[in-house]
Order: structure tokens, then sequence, then C-alpha cells
């Protein structure tokens, strides 16, 4: 049995989230390049593998997965070589519940904001030649403010390093791969200026090898 | 130390994940009630509850915990009675990716539909006196077609009794609060009868004496 593949390249952010957890339990992966913009994703083969169409799949021999926080979690619960190095922290039941109501936050909250501004300044431009909306822009920025707000006070009052407490957890890599893209693809960088607190745990963040060496592979090529 | 508590009534779709969870593993709890349209909820305590001002929050003894679907978990990993009846199904890693798939296809496919029509036809008419807008209805029942497409084939595909598996899990359970809304106060329950296996699953998770009991106290009033 060979190794376990991605199915997506790390330019999509939900591959790069898999990515990411396969890098942090040293598991050796391949990625298999799927045309988007051939849409070929959209295509028989595919869409066998993502009902919805979507990037990421994965396949761990007789295993097929799709929905990125599901595959990552697969991961980390296969691979995690103790309680400690455990990005779920499943043997505990309070820090696990930690973990989980942050890892919620990223994806009701934290991601949809995110996400608009990310899909209005760089990907529909790139795919369909269109200018960002500027109304759709500043309303998201309003909302990820109110978002940033309460991790801005979540950070500062806990004193802990990062979301879920002082420990990296599967919380705080969720919001790496559009928090990358942002940083780097748009130019609403400097938003994470007015929150020193959140800025110094993305810096903590991007210290990660396994989020600085899937992270090179994210470059959004105009 | 007395009973955990569910701050929100039943009524409010999270609040009601939450109980369902708490009456499948046989746990007491006290409902503490939130005056929603004084916004109550925005005040300062239950700020310091939610701190995105949201319905529900909990409470178990020292721990406090926000987002539903993080206190369902929280819930069930602490009283599942066995590995059979755990709806999350961690203790098989296989079953769990599959419980940890369905669950994000709820929240990322199934839930941004169903809530949009949901807000669209009852909550926005009752809240803010508002007529449903035709257009944004229309596009949320074209949406969710969409994802029961997917749910048809999956259910009449794998002759699963559930989406996970033969297994009621958490995955089905998650389904239940808006779909409950949906087929009970607003005109488009008849959409269900297009997909004979989802509306078949749909009749056997109303048969969860959990969620009967539940229902029985999430009725809109107008």
């Amino acid at each position: 049995m060979g190794p376990v593949k991605v199915f997506g390249s790390a330019v999509f952010a939900n591959a790069a989230r898999v990515m990411a957890c396969l890098e942090e339990v040293g598991v050796e992966y391949e990625v298999v390049e799927v045309d988007y913009m051939a849409k070929e994703h959209k295509g028989f083969k595919p869409l066998a593998r993502n009902p919805f169409g979507q990037i990421p799949a994965f396949q761990d021999g007789d295993i097929m997965l799709f929905e990125s926080r599901a595959i990552a979690k697969y991961v980390l619960r296969k691979h995690a070589k103790s309680a400690q190095d455990d990005l779920l922290r499943e043997s505990n039941r309070e820090e696990a519940a930690m973990v989980d109501m942050w890892t919620e936050v990223e994806a009701h909250h934290y991601f949809p904001a995110m996400a608009t501004i990310f899909y209005e300044c760089v990907v529909y431009p790139a795919r369909l030649g269109t200018v960002p909306d500027k109304k759709i822009v500043d309303e998201s920025l309003e909302r990820l403010r109110k978002v940033l707000d309460v991790y801005e006070a979540h950070l500062s009052k806990a004193k802990s390093m990062f979301l879920a407490g002082d420990f990296f957890s599967f919380a705080d890599l969720n919001h790496f791969p559009f928090t990358f893209h942002i940083m780097t693809a748009t130019p609403h960088a400097s938003l994470f200026d007015e929150y020193p607190h959140v800025k110094a745990w993305w810096e903590r963040l991007m210290e990660r090898p396994s989020l600085k060496k899937i992270s090179a592979h994210m470059e959004i090529k105009p």
C-alpha cells in the first residue's frame, strides 16, 4: 500500500489544512493534482471522491474521505504519538472541549468572514476576472473585526499561548490556511496590527515547521 | 453540585441540539431561559457565557462552554455508556471518521441552506415583521436540493439506516433541529417527498425518544 493521497494541491486552503495535519504527525503523503479550472473536480472521478465536487478528497487504502476537517481528525487520531502530541487532546475531556469549542468558533465565525474577503479579493478576480465588491469586502471586514475583538479579549485574558490553552492544537491549526491567504494575498494584512495578542498568536503559529513547510506551496499565482 | 445548565430554551435550534444529546445519554439538566427578544443575550452576563452573544451556553460545574456542537461532543464523551452507545464512535477510527464526515457535511452544506430558509420564512417575520424574500428562499431551496441529491444517492447506495452507517450517530442528530423547524414551521416540508430515502431516514430519526421529547418543546409561537 502506497502513501495516503490528498486530492487537491496546497494552494487550496482546505487541502492545505489536511497537509498541515499530515506534516504535524509526520506521515508521508502523495498530492494528486486536480485541475480545478478545467472543472475536472466536477467530473465523474473526483465526484466519486467528493460528492460535492470540492477539494480536497483523501484516500488511505480502502478509506475514502471528504470534508477537510473530518479528514484532518482522522489523520490526527490515527497518528498521534502521545497524549501530549495529540492536537485533538481527546484523552483529556476538558482540553478536548476547549479544542472543539475554538475549532467550532473558527468554522462558524472566523472562517465565514475570512473566506468572503479572500474570495472577493483574490479568487473571483483570478477565476472570473471580477473586481472586488467594496461593500461586500467592507461588511466582511467589519464582521471579522467583531470576531477578532473576541479573540483579542480571549488571548489577553486567558494569558494562554494558544486558543485552547497553553498547547498548540487543531483549533489553532484550522486558522492557518485562510489567515495565511489574507496575510499574503490581500491588501488586508494590516487589520491584524489592531489586535496585538492575535498578531502574536499568529506569529507563534507560523513558527510551526509544519505550517512553514506547507505555506511555501500556497502562493497564489495570478 | 446541581444539574448541568443549558442557557437558552429548546425553541432555539442550537440549544435543542445540546438538549437532544443530554436526553440521549440520560443526563439531568436545567434549562435557563434567555430572553432573546429583550436582547438579554447581548447583555453583560450572557456575554460572559457566550462571547458571541448567541444561544446556547452551557455550564457543568466550573466548566463553561459555548458553540453547540462542541458542547454536544463534551456531553456525549462524558456520558457515553458503551462503545455501541457512543454517538461519536471514537473508539472505532473508521466509524468516527464517517461520523465526523457527515457531521461536517451537515455544518457546511445542509445547515447553511436550511438555516437561510428557516430565518427568511419564520425567524425574521416573527422578530422583524418582514415578509419572506422569494428570491432568497428560492435560491436556498435550489441549494438545498443539490445537497439532498447527495444525501439521497448516499442513503440509497449505502443501504445504511443512517448517515455514517447502520447506527444512529451524532451526524444524524445534528440534522434534527433545523429539519424539524423546516418540516413543521415552513411551507417547504413537501420538498422531502422528492427524496424517498432521505424522508425515510428523517422518519427513523423522529422515532428516537430523545428527539420526540425535545421536539415537543420546539414549537415556534407566532
